[in-house]
């Protein structure tokens, strides 16, 4: 691809040059401006989308807001929701909230409609009538990951199926013969993500195992949090054989606190996740999961900001993307036979 | 904190007349500016710095260009030089360039010296030239972890030693009694990380190592090229007993790759990284690895583009932070013994 650097070097000018004669030839001295033309010309150089809007006045970027770019799933996220807004001649500028309600606001009142023009926004511990008062600013306000939302039109939601996630996870468990269930249950920016693990609960129900055939533990949604409720959890129930954990850090947390007991994985306890993050087939054992179509909810959210910046009125509430999917890896396996039944 | 949102609600306006109370009161209406007034006493409301830098017409970003978010160092980066920018009143937006150079400069036309006022450039394929024709259109410019540099005072560098990384990891192996070494070399943005593999040889150069002790494997600089790597170095020469990597994500890979050949590590295999990123403790067994300051690298990056931005020219050209140290964890021990000697 020709760059706008290569026409001004081959025009002899600055790229500042190059931008004026392309946006505003009138203040550019002829001769400059033919010069950069014919460089152009030569080049097969094409201004991009990005140059064109500016040009129209619009602004050509979009803001991704997420709470915490530690967690590997937003690093993910970000990816393929950059390609996505690059695609559509629209850069993407990311700002960490860092879980803080107050920091999602100034960013929200400093870059919302000015800097950029549509906002995603991950989920967060932000009201959503703030939210709606940015959206009242004249900003594209799309929600996505939101596991708690009543959207609106003004505020449309891109999602997945938490639950159906939760209802995957307790299915693959109980075809493998487990009996006595563990739940790590995340909290997550946003609040806990019971949604995920009422799936869960309504799984087993379905499938004919008591509600007492599982014990829960509320916990951060980290690898740190996931292995200090799985050691509580294991050493008060002996009997469990199988932990389902709502994200995937608190399931990779949960085989380390397997190791440090003594457990084997999977032969003496299964664990199960929920997103695919990289590192979910990177860990060893490597983890069974239910995915989340990470990239096409990014490709999701960016399209319908840019609908929403070009002009056309969301048509729904709520988008879905495919169903979550079950991943078997190596992590599960049949629940030990002393124990079935 | 006391938010501008809680005293819009409690003066009855909207965000936008809070902040205009707060800038151009002349145009608002007397009463209004009153009742606003009243509310930021009664609530104790402080406006952030932000809010004065905006009063002031000043920019009030900063963006940081990054070639891969996905590279578990750059969201832990991410995460530091957000808190500083933070906490000095700033707004860091964060640009993933896709290791791409035409995206990078296509970031910086759109964001360097406007929407940005300082712009901090992770190592980059993007020649030190064009970044320094952004500095002359007068953005603040500051190099960061750049392992290939001639820094200029307008283009200063925040660094740190890599080649006494490397003689870290050689000194630690070689005490252990090994006498055979692999070494991956990643292919990083900017180039091979040929400082860090340069610095490992020294040590075992000054050890007494012969330089036939060594061999090495360039590769990719993620979790699958080191696994590639480790593969092919492994297979090819069985008295390998100790691997270095010249980024923990390949000396990851590296502990697959181990373990798929049946090698125990650390019984029959020392590896050790560079970097500790947080993975490097989660990972069973937690990797040996040498540590660079991340947050330090990041808080003086911002400090130092801000000082830019504000109008202190640089002192210097090169800002290293303090020497990298080694991190003991699991994953190097004493050579097998008949290998040993």
């Amino acid at each position: 691809m020709v760059t706008l650097a290569e026409v001004a070097r081959r025009a002899k000018v600055t790229g500042a040059t190059v931008s004026n004669v392309l946006r505003n030839p009138q203040k550019v001295k002829p001769e400059t401006v033919e010069r950069v033309m014919a460089a152009i010309r030569e080049l097969g150089y094409r201004p991009n989308l990005t140059a064109r809007a500016l040009a129209q006045g619009r602004t050509s970027t979009l803001a991704l807001m997420l709470s915490n770019i530690a967690n590997p799933f937003y690093p993910e996220f970000v990816l393929a929701a950059e390609r996505e807004a690059r695609k559509r001649g629209y850069f993407l500028l990311v700002c960490n909230t860092d879980d803080d309600p107050a920091i999602t606001r100034a960013y929200l009142d400093q870059i919302a409609g000015t800097l950029a023009a549509g906002v995603i926004v991950m989920n967060t511990d932000l009201a959503e009538r703030e939210l709606v008062e940015v959206a009242g600013r004249g900003a594209a306000v799309v929600l996505c990951m939101w596991e708690h939302v009543q959207p609106t039109r003004a505020l449309p939601c891109v999602t997945v199926d938490f639950a159906a996630a939760g209802a995957l996870a307790a299915g693959h468990l109980s075809e493998l013969g487990h009996r006595k269930f563990g739940a790590l249950v995340g909290e997550g920016s946003g609040g806990p993500q019971t949604v995920r693990v009422a799936g869960f609960e309504s799984g087993l129900a379905a499938r004919g195992h008591a509600a007492k055939s599982l014990v829960a533990a509320r916990t951060r949604d980290s690898i740190e949090g996931g292995y200090e409720a799985a050691m509580t959890l294991l050493r008060k129930h002996s009997a469990l054989t199988a932990l389902f954990a709502t994200n995937d850090l608190m399931a990779i947390g949960a085989m380390q606190a397997a190791a440090d007991l003594g457990k084997r994985v999977p032969d003496d306890l299964s664990v199960i996740g929920i997103t695919d993050i990289q590192l979910s087939h990177q860990f060893r054992p490597a983890l069974t999961t239910v995915r989340f179509p990470t990239a096409e909810i990014a490709a999701r959210s960016i399209t319908l900001a840019l609908e929403m910046v070009e002009g056309t009125a969301p048509a729904q509430e709520m988008y879905a993307v495919r169903g979550p999917e079950l991943v078997v890896r190596e992590s599960t396996g049949p629940a030990p036979p002393r124990r079935r039944g």
